[in-house]
């Protein structure tokens, strides 16, 4: 199927992939009195003395806003905010679909990051919870982080930590098959956006130690001139040693190498250099760092991708709903890295040791019974770590 | 029953009265790659290359956002945003019931009118309309002509527009009744706010000519220390004479009351002093300027209130869904006077001549058929005046 041109044909079909309806009776004068005037001023004046109570008397408990600015929509690039909707409705009809959350999508036309971090203030009374979206590096750092400190409701990018959660949880099986112990472990991350960084802090948080992130001029080193700030953390994080090199030289002897970066820069040869029963994630989408066969014929033991066309699809639909799902269900007030690495074990589990395979290393991004788990796992560790509210 | 305790009860069962629905298979690899990625990518690129066709691509076409500052909700004043939630999915919820039209509630954390317009502009790429809600007056006007100026999407304040269209429809039908000419009126006006200045430039768009605007210092007059700028503009429209007085100066002689103002403002005696086969319309809620049966028995020949309790309930839930249904049908760029009007001929047409009486001079709000008819009168208007783009 050519799904390009058949998906056109769908979106002009389907005018809209979610949709809000009415929850409550509305068809007499007694039903307009509850629902509308003159009863609502009760829950109003209930809600005016105690704002938190807009979790119990309106959709906010289960309410995710989906907000881009339409600057990195899917490999795009900046599209406009217009045109990022048929993503953000489609993401929006996957949390509800496997999250059961109502999250209901918001294009910002502005680019300036200030206007961005004011308007989602603004309107965050409304929500329960903002996932940020297909907003481009490095300026999505700088968004997230100040919208985590300054509201009190989950803000999660999810092309950043989506991606490094699915990421994780690949490793994380991918460990049991080939052996190897996580600590021994050495990590090409070739890509320094948005997706890179959260995943080389996310396998040092998870214990990894021995990472080498590189961009496309090379082993990120901190002093380079082309560094922005997000760089120059992410180094002093991972390259105390300040090595340097291309990514042939990160890549000789590597266990792992997980490529957010760009179609083709991967050679068979630099794979061939890897170490025994290496783990090779190609997640540039639609054309992959190295084609799966060619990576396979140099040796890669399990190899992962971004499409689903391939075993091993690295797919961030497997987080968003049920990580959310748990983080409402528990009001929580963020989403910390134990919820993230609670996310990610609780995908790697769904995989039952009987059939875990060079194949088959992640569950379906359509199984439901995942994004339970992902659910249940997330909420367990917001009531650990405190960040659970109920 | 006692509507508040009873409405709050419902409130906590509920959790929520709208509901963001999918609309589309997500339950397998195929599903999946339609209606989000690889597939999307062709949608948003169409929308790229042509921002107008977010409206066949996407649920914009159908969608509105029903926005609050929380400054004027119901009579309860200036609650905060959260507070608002509960009145903004009941309209949302009616929006759906009564207009099939998507609406989405959103209360923003500013008062700043001008953190209100940009934040507005920023997010209006998401939808097809704009509907202003319980912002207080005076902010409110320039608030709304500046978003009517600066978007090409339909912006409609209800606490304004709804009213003077509800009002006018029942003017209309009252009209019939006593046998009066709109043109041949003596009409007062009590209360300057957005519904008060709102009715008094529908009414003389309408073609009444003799109207005077009283607020809670009395007749409203050019020059009066008092008036902020939407009263000079409107004493500017209705005044010309410099007329000065008590609002029972205006009164005299007068034909039609229409009250938008304060409980129990109005005496039986002021009642008495108007002209024979009085119309009063008194909007206060939950208390009226002068109780039904005191307007009744000083000599008033119709009463409509903002009472369900009563006959002849002025509800604005007669306007928002069919307006936008109708605005929303032919992609509208704005909502014009032309289109208010039609609303209001629309809704006092949908009472038969041989049924309309005293006691029933409006269709009932849980008449869906009223609705329609409110749809297709605007949708018309708007075709007439130029305004529809489809």
């Amino acid at each position: 199927m050519n799904y390009r041109e058949e998906s056109l044909k769908k979106h002009a079909e389907w005018k809209g992939k979610i949709e809000t309806v009415c929850r409550v009776p509305t068809d007499s004068r007694e039903a307009l009195s509850l629902a509308y005037t003159p009863g609502v001023a009760e829950p109003c004046m209930e809600i005016h003395a105690d704002p938190k109570k807009s979790f119990d008397l309106t959709r906010r408990w289960n309410t995710v806003a989906v907000i881009t600015d339409g600057t990195a929509i899917l490999g795009l690039g900046d599209i406009g905010p217009e045109a990022g909707m048929p993503v953000m409705e489609g993401k929006c009809a996957l949390f509800k679909a496997y999250g059961g959350v109502d999250a209901f999508p918001i294009c910002l036309k502005t680019k300036d990051p200030e206007e961005i971090i004011k308007t989602i203030k603004i309107i965050s009374g409304s929500f329960g919870g903002i996932n940020l979206e297909d907003i481009s590096a490095p300026r999505c750092f700088g968004i997230e982080t100040r919208l985590k400190e300054e509201l009190d409701i989950p803000v999660f990018h999810d092309d950043q930590h989506g991606t490094a959660i699915v990421v994780t949880a690949a490793l994380i099986n991918s460990l049991k098959l080939v052996g190897k112990k996580k600590e021994e472990l050495k990590v090409v991350i070739n890509g320094a956006g948005a997706a890179g960084i959260s995943i080389g802090k996310m396998l040092l948080s998870y214990g990894v130690i021995n990472i080498t992130m590189v961009d496309r001029f090379g082993i990120i080193c901190e002093g380079d001139e082309s560094l922005n700030e997000a760089h120059a953390e992410i180094s002093r994080m991972t390259n105390r040693s300040f090595l340097k090199g291309t990514l042939a030289d990160a890549m000789k002897n590597a266990d792992v190498f997980i490529g957010v970066s760009a179609p083709n820069c991967v050679s068979q040869e630099m794979v061939r250099s890897m170490a025994e029963r290496a783990i090779v994630f190609t997640c540039a989408n639609p054309v992959p760092e190295i084609q799966r066969k060619d990576a396979l014929e140099s040796g890669a033991y399990i190899v992962g991708t971004g499409s689903s066309e391939h075993p091993n699809q690295i797919n961030n639909v497997l987080v968003f709903p049920g990580l959310f799902r748990g983080a409402l269900d528990v009001r929580a007030s963020t989403i910390n890295r134990e919820m993230m690495i609670a996310a990610a074990e609780g995908i790697a589990s769904c995989v039952q040791e009987n059939k875990l395979s060079r194949d088959f290393i992640l569950p379906h991004a359509y199984d439901k019974r995942a994004h339970e788990i992902v659910a249940e796992s997330v909420a367990r560790a917001a009531r650990a770590t405190g960040a659970a509210r109920k």
